[in-house]
């Protein structure tokens, strides 16, 4: 299991008028929070797309318990519970505020795709092998 | 059961740099989807906020199947499956684009809640009224 | 001079916790206005792109004059003044609501630039020929 | 004059398809930059409108030299030229990349509002407070 933690102040754009933040911005937070998960496995997502592979998002689950509010510091926390196979990969986010109580969960599963050629790809081995130590029971 | 569709031209802003319109974003379309549901009823969202009930999200599930892309003239098409319950409502969303093909499904839940009290309250009868003529073994 | 009309109802999405539209927003209006404005032409700016030539905004101005609220339906009008010239377009545009107040006026100036190699290019002949007309002293 | 820095990195969402960031998402990274340049002072915004003060923006002008991409790394640097006067407030901001090449430039007018009566406040005190010694000819 990789378990990933970033934080993320609410600006006022991302509020709506029933003074919260909009439900489809999650989205975007756990698109955040997964970036910096692999950033802080020394991969970035620039650079898998730069090497012709992109990840289109295929499922979205998301329940939203508690609000996110206007200037929130909100902890995004980004877990891979396990290691991909046939080229989908799944996260488990969870939002939560400064007094550590649960927002929001969120499952989000991408594929990866041949940037050129628009069919299913392999996991790249640059994020196999950055991975694969946190699944330590799979060789 | 009751069905309402509506359509919506994809603008730049909705694009993101894989060339179709970015997966947070198909929950606005099933706002909007709603929205023009309740409206083709003959209620407005607006006014159900001016009565004093909110309608946050607690629950949205979505599936992509093909993209959307710029300048697409898609369509939002709405489904009610059942008589709401318990203060929540859900929505069934289905995208198509000008080919007919589906491109997103979706099921949004909503509860309703007392703008002033923060509680859950009752599904309020101007909904009620006008929805369950769509029910007909629902007495 | 040559003028365009086109409608947009407010989704929730759009506004912020003052309770109105989130002023960033009205950039993208003015988008929708001036796509459907060379739609009205007969001209799509996605057979613009496709052609290999892109239109990125270098200038924008606005003034917020009054608030866009949830479920208005506002109207984008969109202006043409001048003849562009030196691979510059500027439109103007205002923003209306149902009491025909005018909420907001923003003029955006875009350039016509190669898709690839990334240099100024001229306008299009096929917005040209469409444009002209409606230019008569110029010949 | 005061200055004040803050950094963002370039998520997904915030790209259009021509691979760079859409422009109306800068007058948000100016929100950010203004709401941190606050911060950094001892203010928040939020404070302000709990206080009873609202700063709607009445007036946006933007100047796009060079595209942000999907990943920069931007420094929004945030100046107040002017003491604020007759209940107004201009912010001057500037976009780099981490090349440290300016991007964008903008200016923000806002005013200062009642939350309740809708009508032109005064400065609040703890803004004036605070700014007042970076404008030392001021008396």
């Amino acid at each position: 299991m990789y378990i990933s933690k970033t934080t993320l102040r609410i600006h006022y754009a991302l509020t709506d008028q029933m003074g919260v933040v909009y439900h489809s911005r999650y989205a975007e937070f756990f698109e955040i929070g997964r970036t910096e998960a692999l950033r802080q496995l020394g991969i970035t997502y620039k650079e898998i797309e730069q090497s012709g592979v992109i990840m289109p998002v295929t499922e979205l689950h998301t329940r939203f318990l508690r609000p996110a509010r206007y200037d929130d510091l909100i902890t995004i926390v980004t877990t891979l519970r396990e290691i991909p196979v046939h080229s989908k990969i799944t996260f488990i986010s969870e939002i939560y505020n400064e007094q550590n109580e649960l927002l929001t969960t969120g499952s989000v599963t991408l594929y990866f795709m041949e940037k050129s050629g628009k069919k299913r790809a392999e996991m790249p081995h640059v994020i196999k092998d950055k991975i694969l130590p946190y699944f330590p029971t799979i060789e």
